[in-house]
């Protein structure tokens, strides 16, 4: 049976711009669909070489989010999966900037100093959808360049432990702004619950991004993603846990980024024991088989995610099999 | 004349958990002075080495605040000075823990790894007000030594930029739990306004810490602490900045600890132009003139604090002489 | 025509434990070829899990290296370029351990804690060249699984600047002990020229690794290695570069694991700079088209490696073409 | 009885400028006195605002070293002992200077940025050595200010563990470039021999430097300095300890900030323990009781002094009373 389908639009009013802190904007129960627009980075508003991002598109006015969901049952102490069905450029261009204080090679808020900055630029890709490719056209030359398209949601999050309202600019327990190229279609993504129906949002259209989102701004575009959710009652997931069919991955968020990946690589440690190593075997074989992705080196914490290929690993029902019960959905859907 | 001195003692249901997100409990004018309570770290509720405090003071309801203050007038982008008259222990005893997960010397969350922790353990101090030290007695032995009582507060901020609300765990540009021994008495805290009436609070006293609060936990205890702010309106001050009569000084906030330097640094550099030296010879003399202190390395934000004598910087009115207005009032109350 | 190959295996005290302080072994000329045995990590003396690492290898005897080797013409101020033809196991077994006070998850002589270090333990890994495979046994169970072979050296490096020299455990501006699943056959490496005659060697071959050697050791082995050099006069190399048919990279080295990334990525972006875009458009494009991988997160500096594919970029005749000119001397070695 | 003292003045080639990799220049038995000249970090050769740093003392001819010393009797495993009995500016100026890629507010070669570097500049500062002060003059106004003379060494150091040779620009675990105030006169300086004669050397000496020493180059000044040394036999010391009269002191050198942080004082907690204190009791006094001092965040290694008095400690003969015994000495020489 073909589950419900919702589609929602956000206006911009109804745009968010931190994880906690808002009203549901819909309700939805275990195994519905949600098909969502979800705006850019910049709110849509940086479209040519000459607009200025810091002016069209002025903190906290960044990293819009959709959302957010109330999902109905969820409670404190359980875990919900996200499974991302689809995502999809919702416009035929994306964008990228520099910015004065903010990448990962120039001084920034934090890591503080005292030269002058770089300019502030802002670079218009052209999207094909069809060739899946997006083309960088250089500024200063009229060299072009054509990068494989690779839809990805910068932002997936809940609601974080009572009381606090994160920007959503943060990566960090509740997920969250962790820039990782896993948040994928075909991927499904556990929080920890925090808040009763947990809340969960999400963002940050990528088309294209590398390893770390360096200078800060990935390759930025309006999507269509389509998910559906579950829930696990009475089981804690501390930081945010991702399946997909050949793999099983942690994201860690922290600074210094090697904080980031010991998040990552113990909470993966942690979760191959419950297939029935020991701790040493665990954490041997994450040592030699697991391979780490860099989310970003940008943001208010740095996200790794480590990953081990579940043929590496004993037999076990991983998360109790929701990601592939989610799988059977996701496949009724793209029939439908 | 003497100013308005206004005592507030908050009943255990008007404790706040964060910074923004709360209604002001009461709000005051410029120059008026609050007599204030606050709660110890742990809400007062663990008192002999028998009490576990992840049971008696579960997260979040560590670090309670006193307040919000709403202060008529001020508004985002002018600058609130707090200056802080006297802290007084408020009870004879103070107390620290150590507890697994938490500290600058074992794994934690963000540092996390693969060994048995620590065990939980309660130290109680009794303080001796009138000598000026506090007692430590070892669990482990019959060694006891007494340590000078050396009152600060660990927390004091603002309501964070629009839309977020923190933690009273977390230090950063909003002030915070810096925990640094510079929050006393005697000096002016400057803080950027981000919201209407700025929001302030204070709270977590310590008796006693030393540099970094190794442990995470200082010798904690409830104070009465009397204090009066002033507005500098239309001023801007991104990192909380701090005078008193001989010393400037800037708090930094952030991981990895090289980064809270160069933020305090930075802002230091900066602020010491305004006397009318060049960015290289402000560079060159705070280099060689100033001197750093750790507050903690335990937070999810680490604080430093730099600081230089005002006798080594040109003659200058610092924050437009706010700190030595407020001094007199300062005086003024401590002789009525 | 046919180059020149010389086989070398270094007895027991031929090995060597630093980059830089030992005179050449063996001279040699840009074009020839070397066929190298490389000792494992441990001396080849850890044998069975009842081995105790740290008796059997004690401090300074790890990562024994393979040379040095003195290249003829090679200046200060030179690029010495060292082409992997073929990496071999030279056994039909590889090790690997956990250490207390070593590894990315437990407490280390730098990131110090006060807890109970883990046990050390010993696994041996049976290699089955021909399937490709290496298999895992866990201790504590009875699980085994197979995990590919991936044969790569753990350090090359030439001798560092002069006065200084560094121990084999080091990765650096001169190489050594990046621990790169990239310092594979079919690449090079671009190493800047600190001494007359580069005085390179090589060594710590891994059969698997996981991305950051997360327990600080790989799955150790004994390799035949057949490399050819040849010479970038008057060209600077600040860090290594590496190339490959497909990719240039970067390899940079620093603590915390940003720093290496912020190396790593600067110094690709002035490399492609050399192909004509200018530093913006440069930065922009690394930002969106390169990937990193983790060498390691372990050793007293930690190593990521930036690339990027050639296809993106302009046109251009990287590194003087020498990567293209060593392949052609593979390609006759191999058919030789 | 008055000791031997050995007055030692080394021409310009007998300067080295690494910990180990140089013979002996002098052999002493414990108990003797030296009475050393030390070099400035730059050679004594930039003497005006117009000489230019890099020209003038370019790389690795910086913090030239008197030494090594050969020290007789010390063996591996031995642990030496230098007090500091004083330490005299040799010159009536000296100098600092800031330069591209070198300071905390910049980017440097590991913490790699974009932005284009601040310019190279040189300060001369006058010493008036009676009126313990040295005076700061600014280069871009006629603001002139009187700083505290404060005379220490930045570098003291012996031979590294075996094979290794470090610049003398580094700190580690055998001392070296830790720039650290209580390098100073009074303070007694252990250091674990790595070599037969342990071969220490000394330099860089400092007459004023903020904590952090942040723009990477203090006062620089040459030195008399008069010093003594004895050995403890058989009594390993993994990191530098500092003991003066009052406090027992602990230098941790490492990136980031935080790992020097944790070195240091979970050494002064084990060092605290062997006054008879619990592991957690030593954790919990060590955290309220102590302070720290930063000594640089700009060279290879950061370092941290973690220090605590010895009256809030159990009654106990630190070190075996060697500090107590060369202060004795000390106050000899200083009636001879």
């Amino acid at each position: 049976m073909a589950p419900k389908i919702t589609r929602f639009v956000p206006t911009a009013d109804q745009l968010v711009y931190t994880f906690g802190g808002n009203p549901p904007i819909l309700s939805m129960n275990p195994g519905e669909v949600l098909d969502l627009f979800t705006e850019d980075a910049l709110g849509g508003k940086v479209r040519t070489a000459d607009d200025i991002p810091s002016e069209k598109a002025p903190l906290p006015y960044v990293n819009p989010q959709t959302g957010p969901f109330h999902v109905n049952g969820a409670e404190p102490g359980d875990t919900l999966a996200i499974h991302l069905i689809d995502i999809r450029p919702a416009r035929d261009w994306g964008v990228s900037t520099i910015s004065p204080l903010f990448g990962a090679l120039v001084g920034t808020k934090q890591t503080a100093n005292l030269q002058a900055p770089l300019p502030e630029r802002v670079w218009i890709y052209d999207v094909d959808a069809d060739a899946k490719e997006v083309l960088f056209k250089a500024l200063d030359s009229d060299f072009t360049t054509r990068l494989p398209l690779d839809p990805f949601l910068g932002t997936i999050g809940v609601a974080p432990p009572p009381f606090e309202v994160r920007s959503a600019l943060v990566p960090d327990t509740f997920g969250g702004n962790m820039d990782s190229h896993e948040v994928r279609a075909g991927t499904t993504i556990y929080l920890g619950v925090n808040v009763p129906g947990a809340l969960f949002s999400i963002g940050d259209g990528h088309f294209a991004m590398g390893d770390g989102e360096i200078c800060g701004v990935a390759v930025e575009g309006a999507t269509n993603t389509l998910l559906t959710v579950d829930l696990i009652k009475n089981s804690e997931c501390p930081w945010p846990r991702l399946e997909n069919n050949s793999e099983i991955m942690v994201a860690g968020s922290a600074r210094p980024l090697e904080d980031a990946m010991r998040i990552a690589h113990t909470q993966l440690v942690y979760w191959v024991m419950e297939s029935g190593l020991s701790l040493t075997d665990s954490y041997q074989l994450v040592s030699q088989a697991s391979t780490t992705r860099i989310g970003n080196v940008v943001d208010p914490n740095y996200t790794v995610v480590a990953k081990i290929p579940k043929r590496h690993l004993p037999q076990h029902n991983w998360m109790d099999g929701v990601h592939r019960k989610l799988r059977e959905i996701s496949t009724v859907v793209a029939r439908s």
